[in-house]
């Protein structure tokens, strides 16, 4: 698009002003435009996620990657001339992917297949044989029942439910199908399988697999479970119809070691009339070990400590500290979340409101908020004054998983909402790297806690 | 993010149930839904804009791959079983920018380094020998003014006014920024200058040039006309500082050709009741000379045949004829807009709406409308249909460049509008290519006007 003849830009420009000016110019608006503004103009945030991604990189809990991150992020709160850097020290799991994968179709008919897998986040690895065994699609757990175990006893169960991609909001899509990956190995070990290959997480069809964790029900069998790209899962799925008797052969390496000291890193500015009241704001450095953690969730670390440097580059001075959480452990055993709750209780800590950013770094449509009526009611109102950025949406019921521990204390927890239609492109795969992000979209979050938490501030929540 | 305790997906899930269910199920939220689940779950549009940037790629007026874009965009609606395709021949510059440029800085002080530019659209070039002068920084019109004719003459006058990055509306901030593209030159040979180098319209700093139309007014002489990339800008930028001597060698090679015979691509189908009333869609499918016209636009053309096919799979029997119009030369002199709307008058078409996707195929936030307050009420009722698709604008004033002549002739414009955060990264650069367009943001895009068609072909606009 252009604007080809001067006068159509000008025509557009007047409208802009139009529509803009409808906007009421109280005080905060004032200010909250001066921190989207700040936002948009500064690299750092930006700048920071690229080190984060490129030179320490994937960083699954218990990995020295992620240890290197811990000891990055602190370092990085340390030289921003804020108030109070700590560490709250956790043990991790360590689960480690090992050698990659390898798996192949074996069909008298159509010969031999390579497919693309992942092992399945904390799934047992297959041992050094592999496993080698025919195949049953099955799209959901009653599809297990029908079959029963007759016919499931010994055989690798593939879940091959899609996501349902004629959902808007690609999030609920997810919830329809993870319960295939979450426990899908343990409803078919149930019925005898000795394996589970499940299809990945996205309503794409390419070739990367998309791992995520997993848990085995205690008393059943612990059996290996894959994910299968897309793309293989739909050439499995063809080949099956022409060829039940086709089988398959998985390798995995995975294991267990035992678990690694770890911690979560905080930084705070301290409140000028509340300092022992705390507005919280956070994201997690973990991530899956394909890709680099980007969206998820390298963005959300870099937004969180990026509020406090809106505020001190912007000499607001908070009423209330603002505290930063680095969460670990996120995806695997959401220690993180859980050690920050037991020491806010132990210490009796008043935290006004938990804020987090999990959902990547694309354009922010609005918060989900757990909390009472009240809290709830003021948020709408507050809507209002992100309606120009680009947000109108408050979603009742949901803060994030790091935070989520929080609402044991009746903390209320937010979330910050965003657009949703890329987000499982990527994640949990080796696609969620540093230039899926776009620098724009991802400080348009960062502005957006941090104008929240300016609100909460002034007015309490 | 994961949902790893499916506690937590469980109510995730409720949240959006609820949420959900707030939404009237009237019959028309009901139609509305199922043309985005056609649209969401269809690889169509999508695979049919990888061939066109893939196989065709840029495509500027009066070039041979504009012409086989236009053949191709004819053969494909010819192979979609609808009542109506054939052209409108119009004539189109042919300008064409030749061998790649080239641009040297030479400096006393800091010794050569070469700059990254491009020519401007229709500027004239350099000659074999090129241009060399001394460069004079400016940021608006105002500062030729103050300089004058003595300090002016024979340099080459760099415009250096960056795109506002703090406005949240980036179409805004080229808005601001483009007078120096697109009048520069003139303005500058006023007082004698030579030549003219333009910072590139994005808010990266980066090392694509960005290119696009620019004019000379009638009466001034023609001098040469770049744009340097972001990158590029800010080192002249500051090797000036030091070195005002500082002197800059550029050849461009571009000339203009004979006028070429070209046309719009215009597919139909018939309304079951009114058939000589239409409703029109469209995008223009020649696009600039660098990059792969992807998001600028062969979206807009694949969206607006997307529409075609959403009411043909669906059995959606519109009462008005449907019309697709497929644009030639949006970016060059506008023929193909202004050659529609001739033919519209002359054969006193009833034209409902006209409708136009000319802003990259980003996530749909609302619509633009030019038309009488009766019906920008009526759009503004119907927005509320599009917020569970996150659309909630309505923006008054403008529809779109192709649509605009038909403002003469008493027609409603509408545009489609979309996120604009990503638009300027790409716009008429290298980096304008296919992977650049996400699916399902695209075809939120084809649904978004496929459901606004329904409605004004239900109700009248």
């Amino acid at each position: 698009m252009m604007n080809s003849i001067i006068k159509k830009t000008i025509l557009f420009l007047i409208i802009i002003v139009l529509n803009t000016s409808l906007f009421s110019q109280t005080t905060d608006s004032i200010v909250i435009k001066k921190i989207y503004s700040a936002a948009l103009t500064n690299d750092i945030a930006y700048n920071n996620l690229e080190y984060l991604c490129k030179k320490i990189g994937a960083r699954i809990a218990g990995s020295p990657q992620a240890a290197a991150a811990v000891e990055w992020a602190k370092q990085l709160l340390q030289n921003m001339d804020i108030d109070n850097v700590y560490t709250e020290e956790l043990w991790v799991h360590r689960w480690d992917r090992g050698e990659k994968e390898y798996c192949k179709l074996v069909s008298p008919l159509f010969g031999t297949q390579e497919l693309t897998i992942c092992a399945l986040g904390e799934s047992i690895g297959t041992g050094p044989t592999g496993i080698n065994a025919e195949i049953i699609e099955v799209k959901n757990f009653d599809d297990l029942k029908k079959l029963g175990k007759k016919k499931i006893k010994g055989k690798i169960i593939f879940f091959n439910r899609p996501m349902d991609a004629t959902l808007f909001n690609t999030f609920e899509a997810y919830g329809g199908a993870v319960d295939q990956r979450f426990s899908g190995a343990s409803e078919a070990a149930k019925y005898g399988a000795i394996g589970v290959i499940v299809r990945s997480l996205t309503t794409n069809i390419d070739e990367f697999p998309h791992t995520g964790i997993m848990r085995y029900t205690e008393g059943t069998p612990k059996i290996p479970a894959v994910a299968v790209c897309t793309k293989d899962a739909e050439l499995l799925s063809q080949w099956l119809q022409s060829d039940p008797k086709l089988k398959v052969y998985i390798k995995t390496n995975c294991q267990f070691y035992p678990e690694v000291k770890s911690c979560n890193v905080i930084g705070e500015i301290k409140g000028s009339k509340y300092p022992d009241e705390f507005i919280m704001v956070g994201g997690h450095i973990d991530s899956w070990d394909l890709g680099e953690g980007a969206q998820d969730d390298g963005v959300g670390c870099m937004q969180s400590i990026e509020v406090l440097r809106l505020f001190k580059s912007l000499g607001i001075k908070p009423k209330h500290s603002i505290r930063v959480v680095i969460f670990m452990d996120e995806e695997i055993a959401q220690r993180g979340g859980q050690k920050h709750k037991d020491l806010v209780e132990l210490k009796n800590e008043k935290i006004i409101a938990a804020i987090e950013s999990d959902g990547g770094g694309f354009i922010p449509t609005g918060f989900s908020i757990d909390a009472s009526e009240e809290k709830i009611l003021k948020l709408k109102e507050w809507i209002k004054l992100f309606e120009n950025y680009g947000m109108h949406q408050v979603d009742v019921g949901w803060g994030g998983v790091d935070i989520d521990p929080l609402k044991e204390v009746n903390i209320p927890l937010i979330g910050l909402e965003t657009s949703s239609q890329r987000y499982f492109d990527y994640q949990h795969s080796a696609k969620d790297t540093f230039d899926k992000v776009n620098k724009r979209e991802m400080q348009l979050g960062s502005a957006a806690m941090a104008a929240l938490i300016y609100l909460i501030d002034q007015y309490g929540l």
